[in-house]
């Protein structure tokens, strides 16, 4: 798969309104597993530069676990919310979440012989995103419908936990779940450590609609062909109240997705810490922001400045960024 | 308020469909306080009589929890699944949400002298439930508009939790939050206690809709006049799927409305179990089950003989039932 990073236009929310999800991956708003609480075990935050970013985080947490300091938060209300792609994890070429429909396509195709000539599977099959975006939101949909409902809730995972098995990362070659950013796997394991719940509020997520349907005499939750809420922009702020229940007090995020997520977060009064993953290092990472199809950073950026929002500087602030370094 | 015991035909999900949430109440799908977990130290579920319903219980925690075993199941594996009313708490003689409902109507009356004589609020001013249910969906939905809708998500907690502070259930005299079931809260800490999360699946859940807009230059979540998602019934497997993401392998209900979930719980093929709370106390607490408008446990008992759920007698299986005896 190539994908064509040139394309322009391609919306995070024409593509979020229609895919999917990919819960094996993901846990969109669940707690992340527990590998990672035992990641910061030594040194704080090892895998971040000292600097304003590594500061203010360590400043912050200070101030609200100090007991009768003016700040101090009770461990119940320490609730911190994760955007995943481009925050946690690679999100370019594409979304890991694309990657997965486009591979499903073309593991499908040999059923569907016609798709080589229709819009949307065309598309896919070419690895023509420009195209794909072309096809505009039905056909997207279409894909949605073909690579991501259709089957039960156990038969989904199935398909995406062996396709995690064997796909690889275009252009490093790794397992797709080997593209966290160690500083932020520290991050969450840190924040745990001191009283926090951590959440992924993922636009990758797992709101398609089911249904419950008696198959062979048993129930079974059957995935059906829309999409039951889209978690971004607007959205994160709706479900994390829906989901979560508690208002965080700290909120990272990468792109114009997470805007209403951090403005929420650190508008409502009491101390709080919102933070932005800025990708500067085309090195080991990439650089992107104002002018990418995928995780674009643009008004985000200017409120960050405007609510004095921590900046990361992927490339100077990050020692290292992934843990097969 | 005294709510007429005698209607018949008020159906849960007609309720539900229409009454929102008490949050700070519920908890709906969020694990229970941690008070629950230090409840069952010293003798294991010191309340329950020993009997069938209790070794049920014992003996499906031994076998998943026992290493090497062939019913072996691994702690992440291990989840829980609880309804609320009736299962975890009073739901006589009305639904507690029910009853914030009309008292908030009464609180909220002086700057309405209207309602007095209008259809739905006149129900409730009088608490006339028959009347009440009699006024429609439509009717439900209006009063529902009014008592769990039009503010913003922080202001509604603090209704709830002034509500809670001062109102008092009619017949035993006190705060609904103390109405819990001693057995099931000692439940709760078992299961924990052996790896289990446990999970409160309620139909008085938190799914009302929200919307992200700003006030006085702060994002805030206001409460629509429109629910989200009715967590009852077929409602519940989806609900679980949605919001906690794995299979549970043990479910707790009471009614009908538990039917669903407890038949997805029990019916998937690995060891698993069932329980419905049988309501047989009419001394201690209530007695009811295919007759009753709220809590109406009839096809479920039926399943319950069919597919080997446990049902407690709560009469004969448990010793105490409210930590307050």
């Amino acid at each position: 798969m190539s994908p064509n990073l040139c394309i322009s236009g391609v919306s995070r929310r024409a593509l979020l309104s229609v895919l999917a999800v990919l819960p094996a991956l993901s846990g969109s708003l669940r707690p992340m597993p527990a590998r990672a609480q035992t990641a910061a075990s030594g040194a704080t935050l090892p895998s971040w530069n000292d600097g304003a970013a590594k500061q203010a985080i360590t400043n912050f947490v200070a101030a609200v676990t100090r007991e009768g300091s003016a700040d101090y938060v009770p461990p119940a209300e320490r609730i911190a919310t994760f955007d995943n792609d481009g925050t946690l994890w690679v999100e370019h070429p594409v979304y890991t979440q694309l990657a997965f429909a486009l591979d499903r396509v073309k593991a499908l195709a040999p059923l569907h012989p016609e798709w080589k000539n229709t819009p949307p599977f065309k598309a896919a099959l070419e690895g023509d995103l420009k195209a794909l975006v072309e096809s505009g939101e039905h056909g997207l949909t279409e894909l949605v419908v073909t690579t991501h409902a259709g089957m039960t809730t156990e038969e989904f995972q199935k398909i995406v936990i062996d396709w995690f098995a064997t796909a690889r990362d275009p252009r490093f070659k790794r397992p797709y779940t080997e593209l966290s950013y160690q500083p932020m796997i520290e991050l969450l394991a840190y924040l745990r450590t001191n009283g926090f719940k951590t959440f992924i509020v993922s636009g990758g997520g797992t709101s398609i609609k089911t249904k419950l349907q008696m198959r062979d005499g048993r129930p079974e939750l059957f995935r059906l062909a829309e999409v039951n809420f889209v978690d971004d922009g607007v959205g994160k702020p709706v479900g994390i109240n829906e989901f979560i229940g508690r208002h965080p007090i700290a909120a990272f995020g990468n792109s114009d997705g997470d805007l209403q997520m951090l403005q929420w977060t650190t508008m409502a009064g009491p101390r709080s810490l919102g933070l932005i993953v800025h990708h500067t290092d085309a090195v080991r990472e990439y650089a992107y922001d104002r002018d990418t199809p995928f995780g674009r950073l643009d008004k985000a950026l200017d409120a960050a400045a405007v609510n004095k929002w921590t900046v990361v500087d992927m490339k100077n602030d990050w020692k290292r960024i992934f843990a097969f370094e």
